[in-house]
């Protein structure tokens, strides 16, 4: 792919798509700016970077429009766009060879039921099971030895990786990933305790639906609802490890990081950003566009769109960095007070009381 | 099922059950008390919910015997036990449709070792896998892509979900539900370190035993002992991606939360109910009856039956809900010493000290 | 194996092995020094546990040169050794019985392309999935239904046991041990954030490395890389349920417990011990050796090699330590503050101010 082809491909995307240098060098393919070599493609987008304008070794380098090229070192040839970035995300995409999870076609060794239905285009790996009355859309890729229960449907242009799970009864949109080991629909975590101590399993006789455009990473474990729905809105993208809970649903376009986990019939908010490791009490209300610290511990709702919270339990980010400065502050504190009960004895003292 | 049945059903649990309205009406199914409409059931269990037995849509409602009803929505009948709750539980199991994990008898696909031997009805998944000299009991269903590796031993009535591992040896009683992903038996996280930094694995030759009417949530681990047994005592409920360790015992109808961490060689006691999250140092003794609020990390063993305990590091409840409250109360602390400083400053000068 | 024969395999690993008591009794297996049992081997280590010496009923307990033994229960044989511990690890695997993972040779329902390659000696489990041009070493045995995407490499004598995923690309070298459940080499966690809230997906193009000798535990997660490699280096010891996020590199010899997790780009030195649940925020460097208690969160780098940390967020054990106990006095802090306002309250009226 020549300088010239890689400006028409961003032409594609961005309204002005400048360049400065030469256009027929080949480009072999992306990385990092202070890795790349020559007829590597990199990028720079944040101004703490702009140091390695002089000093790459790439061929090519993606930049903002105002980035200063004076310094350049020579040879090279940038191109300039509004979000360098995203610019480079689309380029990595043409780079990326398209990874083979399953062979085109059912795969012979594939247990399949006869009332599972099919689009154009599917691909069902190696020992995998898709059973009655499945419904799999068109470009959907199953991976070998995953497993689809009853009445499960998949839109079109999936990636479920091997060895995922999916409970009978599961919805799923298009475009959605879900990487290997990840089990969605298990029963939610339901019993009624009994007098003896003991408890009796609460049947869990709702399902999963997640919708268009979700990617769900590896081990992670979403609960089907007692009744109802579990809910992934559109877009969301959840990490590795995370748990959520029989009866949640959780925004379009949140983010949630590794091992967090998310109780029963808590509702999340759009776009919010959750960090690793962190943990929701039941029940909760969390607005949209909310962030939440890693390892926070949320034991209340939060419904004003848009705040900043950290800490266990969770409060508002400000009030708790204040605090944690505060319980750093201990010592001198402490000091303070000796310091004074020492001048009131002397005070004391010296006027005989 | 029209009310009239579900009368009759509920007798068979409950020494009363009263009529309240109507027992001839067609019930189809559950619903939530808020959401149900003509034709379903619902119930009220909490006094907090009282003020929906005035609105509900639903045909029959589930109440104590002491639930008002005067200002009852009209057409609407009741059924009156002395545990509306667990009623509605039972009525959920009705209706539930039950889900297919596995075609009855052996899939042709399913590897079965010869020496495996099978009480009654069971039923083993498409790709399943069974060892060598495994034991599976009378209406055990054992789900697609599962393994068992050699000399598991698996009870009556048991369900374990598509992509369940068991390790050799491990023993599984009654009546034991397992979700998928979950790994039972893997090796204990034993090493012995050497003078150059490196560490010599310590083979792990105990196994893991799993009691009767325990239920196991998906991708969560169970490690076998490395001598004896790992054991999960009967009635014991474990959420997704918990960890327990290895040579650990969990006490009967014990419950534990998501994502929470046994470490080695732990004793928690019978009837324990442990949030998400928490984490357990090695080599604990946790009594029964123990409550550990979510986020928790216990480092020493609390021996008193039927204590709360919360915090990092845990302490009971009422001593770590203080100590929050003064860490929330540093700022009025600091004004305080401020203003104390101040007057002693005042003082002093008013005195020439 | 007679207590002769034991004294004869340990003198293999050590310069001196001293016997006291008869070497003629035949010895059947290991046990703990406390549940021991005439026929048994057990051993002393730690100091503490020097009483059992008197009352075991073990026949053969390894101890160290310097152990008491005139108060030695009548006739136990003891061997001295300078690592009375490894030296019980060591007989540990000789007693253990090798645990059969899969048969020997290719499964008959494997699918494995033509194109992959294998050692001498290598085991296929049944319904294993071996992809284009993967490579096998000598005496490996991938477990049943683990799936290997095109192009990864596994060395010689690994066990990945059954279920395990490794996506394509990955390199894993020799000697290494990958339990059930765990995904080796799913996308990392990458979006680059859109204008209207919406994300795009970031191209993982990188792979995972992991070196010799490596253990990692069941249902655990490794990413990899963006660009380049997830880096696993020789000797590390992975416990179940932990994440290592995308360009990551773990030091030899490090240890990382349960349940925790490594932020996209962290570098952790060499000989690390790190607790369970702990957390690392992204893009950190820690030096080798450093220690990281149980449950903390590391929000930036450690430099030193061989510090000990803890708390969130995370710093120097000794700090963390003393702020705990600062936060514990806060009761006692208030008594005082109150108490030195009541004397500054009483001299001020004593002096009529």
């Amino acid at each position: 792919m020549k300088i010239a082809d890689i400006k028409t491909f961003l032409g594609g995307y961005f309204d002005s798509v400048e360049l400065a240098g030469a256009d027929d060098i080949e480009i072999t393919g992306p990385a990092k700016i202070e890795e790349a070599v020559a007829g590597q493609v990199s990028f720079v987008s944040n101004e703490k970077y702009y140091r390695h304008i002089a000093t790459t070794g790439a061929s090519l380098v993606i930049v903002h429009h105002k980035a200063p090229l004076d310094d350049a070192a020579p040879g090279v040839s940038f191109l300039k766009v509004s979000d360098p970035y995203t610019a480079f995300v689309f380029l990595l995409k043409q780079f990326s060879a398209s990874r083979r999870v399953a062979a085109p076609g059912i795969a012979a060794s594939a247990s399949v039921a006869l009332s599972a239905s099919f689009g154009r285009n599917v691909s069902i790996g190696e020992h995998a099971v898709v059973g009655e009355r499945c419904v799999i859309g068109d470009d959907t890729v199953i991976g070998p030895n995953t497993v689809l229960l009853d009445d499960v449907t998949v839109g079109s242009g999936c990636i479920l990786y091997p060895l995922v799970t999916c409970y009978d009864g599961t919805v799923i949109g298009d475009r959605v990933i879900i990487h290997s080991g990840t089990v969605i629909g298990a029963d939610g975590f339901g019993f009624a305790p009994q007098k003896d101590g003991s408890y009796i399993k609460i049947p869990q006789m709702g399902t999963v639906q997640i919708e268009d455009d979700v990617e769900i990473g590896a081990n992670t474990t979403i609960d089907r609802a007692t009744m109802g729905s579990t809910v992934i809105e559109k877009g969301v993208k959840l990490d590795n490890l995370v748990q959520v809970a029989h009866n949640c649903r959780i925004g379009a376009d949140t983010v949630i990081a590794a091992q967090s986990g998310v109780s029963g019939s808590v509702k999340i908010g759009r776009q919010c950003l959750i960090g690793g490791q962190v943990g929701f009490a039941g029940h909760l209300e969390i607005a949209d566009r909310t962030s939440v610290a890693a390892k926070a511990g949320i034991s209340k709702s939060f419904t004003q769109p848009g705040q900043a919270i950290r800490g266990v339990p969770a409060q508002l980010m400000r009030d708790q960095l204040r605090q944690e400065a505060q319980v750093r502050g201990l010592g001198e504190m402490k000091s303070k007070i000796d310091e004074l009960e020492k001048r009131l004895q002397e005070l004391q003292t010296s006027i005989g009381r």
